[in-house]
């Protein structure tokens, strides 16, 4: 597939607003990213309708019928054995077979996870995927894994999920060495778990695949510290959320900065002035453009768009599945998982006290 | 010892601005909380000139030498062993033994902690001390623990912590019957460590001495839709100082809000009119006002300032202090906990896959 040339499939059904945001969406990327087509897999009576009202959008895009849908509450395990035809699984199919060169679905995020591992299969020395995602900080933009994919992690995958972090930072963040932090407790080398100390202690090794910075604390997150912020699914995803719980508590619509705008004549005189800097400042917290996660480590590329989010949102998501695609994360990253299995399958010392060596 | 006297010893040498800190903390604490009385602890060359400038306070406080201190640096153990004519050491002894209600330090974090358990042990019913410490939410305050006294927790561990949390809210939030929730990456019952399904099970069952909401997630944090928040150690620091940067990344001098209020004259002049509401909202969210750890499930009172704050922070930590004496946190929290032993040891079904039959 040459340059500039990306096929999506898309999830025409997942999400909670699908399939309107799904078209819409597409229709919004295909004026972005020029060249980029689509399979649309879902219910065609209720896909055309919507397809053909947006001019131009019929030429890139073929809807590819599936007769099945997997709901919100489709446990991963029955979604896997019994949503065969859903347009979830034949889109990832799409994917997984060289149809398409990725997939993006706005459904069931565990349905996804479970039903990409067994159609795409992991890439060479990747043992588990990881669902990373890219948040602002007060410098730019940090990646973060695992957002939940993995609840309990071992020294082998977090030294993993690092390099598949650094990568996507290269090529999401077109950075050419993104520095890579483990979250923990401290800064300090003795702190936290043993699995946290055995990885930093491969990351720290001579010919280490990522640049790493060490340890990194939760305070550390929002200042753009360190590009790739590498963690266990569990703290990852409660991390995540707590953050834009706080955001939301602050700046959302009914949050605290906007209620003390409406306290006074004189804050509400205040306001008027402001208005177009605190909506300057909205764009640049607004969750839409952070939309997008990624499974990686999965032989194939597959992104997970926020259920809830709008046609612009959508269209986000779309973005980062084309640029890993035109960049080359794949290929990417098995050079680097490559590296990390000889940084770890040799010099092992026998004191470690974790298993495993490598990939 | 009568509602309303309360001695409080006082690490003298602990914080990064002691010893003046904690002088003017007392000052300020003395006026604030009628019928409180200081055993300060540490350097009487350096303590003695700094409470003779405040008048009135020698009244209340007795100079108490220590020829050593605990340094910021000094590992648990180095402390435990080597610390022992330590301000702090003394300070925590003092409380131990009765001659002090309560000890407040702003001192190293794990020696106080470790200093705490040898000196006063653990109440009769709770294996492990939580570090809890409230913060704001939108519909008021929250208690979280633990905040990263144990980095991994068991089924025991956090039920007990659901107690300590919901006396403490009692305590010091003066709630009635405070809602618990226990962090997850979901809320459906199935989500999550098996540690974390047994521990609500326990809490689900009828007689239980605590008000089970149920799991929570990251964004309930903010919210407020439960007065406590329990989760493990690692998870529980993370988290913490997430939020604490996602909310500077804000609302801080350098951060977003405040950016944007400069970058164009009718912005600066909006943040003219809105100056109060601003100070005001600024006030409300001051981390001075949420400063004052506690460790939980101590057979004694002891609270953690943080290091780095000034004296009205010191003196809402000692606030804290004063509280959980005057309305019997300790009484209230081995009541709970005798109730929780009583839950967990009978009824115990042979399925559940952790081992442990409460206290």
């Amino acid at each position: 597939m040459s340059v500039g040339k990306v096929v999506l499939a898309l999830d025409g059904m997942g999400g909670d607003h699908a399939p309107d945001v799904v078209v819409d969406g597409a229709d919004i990327a295909r004026e972005r990213y020029p060249g980029s087509s689509f399979l649309l897999f879902g219910d065609p009576a209720r896909l055309k309708p919507l397809v053909d009202r947006r001019k131009g959008l019929a030429q890139v895009l073929e809807i590819v019928p599936a007769a099945d849908a997997v709901t919100a509450d489709d446990k991963p395990s029955f979604a896997l054995r019994r949503r065969r035809q859903s347009s979830m699984w034949l889109a990832v199919e799409a994917a997984a077979q060289g149809r398409a060169d990725t997939v993006v679905s706005a459904g069931n995020t565990g349905a996804l996870l479970a039903i990409s591992m067994v159609a795409m299969r992991m890439l060479p020395g990747a043992h588990r995927p990881a669902l990373a995602s890219f948040m602002p900080t007060s410098r730019g933009e940090t990646v973060m894994l695992d957002l939940g994919a993995n609840l309990e992690c071992d020294a082998d995958n977090l030294t993993q999920f690092a390099v598949m972090g650094s990568v996507f930072a290269q090529v999401l963040l077109g950075l050419s060495e993104p520095k890579v932090g483990l979250l923990n407790v401290g800064s300090e080398e003795l702190k936290g778990h043993e699995e946290l100390r055995q990885a930093a202690e491969w990351l720290r090794r001579e010919g280490s695949p990522v640049s790493f910075h060490g340890f990194v604390e939760g305070n550390d997150i929002g200042t753009g510290i360190v590009d790739v912020v590498v963690t266990d699914g569990f703290t990852g995803n409660v991390t995540l959320k707590a953050i834009e719980g706080t955001a939301k508590l602050l700046m959302g619509r009914t949050g605290l900065v906007r209620e003390a705008f409406r306290t006074s004549t004189f804050a509400k005189i205040g306001y008027l002035f402001a208005a177009g800097a605190w909506v300057k400042l909205s764009k640049r917290v607004d969750p839409r453009r952070y939309n997008g996660g990624v499974f990686l480590g999965l032989d194939g590329i597959c992104v997970k768009s926020h259920g809830g989010t709008d046609a612009l949102g959508f269209a986000y998501a779309l973005g980062v599945a084309v640029d890993m695609v035109r960049y080359e994360y794949k290929s990417k990253l098995v050079e680097g998982l490559a590296k990390l299995h000889e940084l770890t399958a040799t010099a092992e010392t026998p004191a470690l006290q974790t298993g495993g060596g490598g990939a």
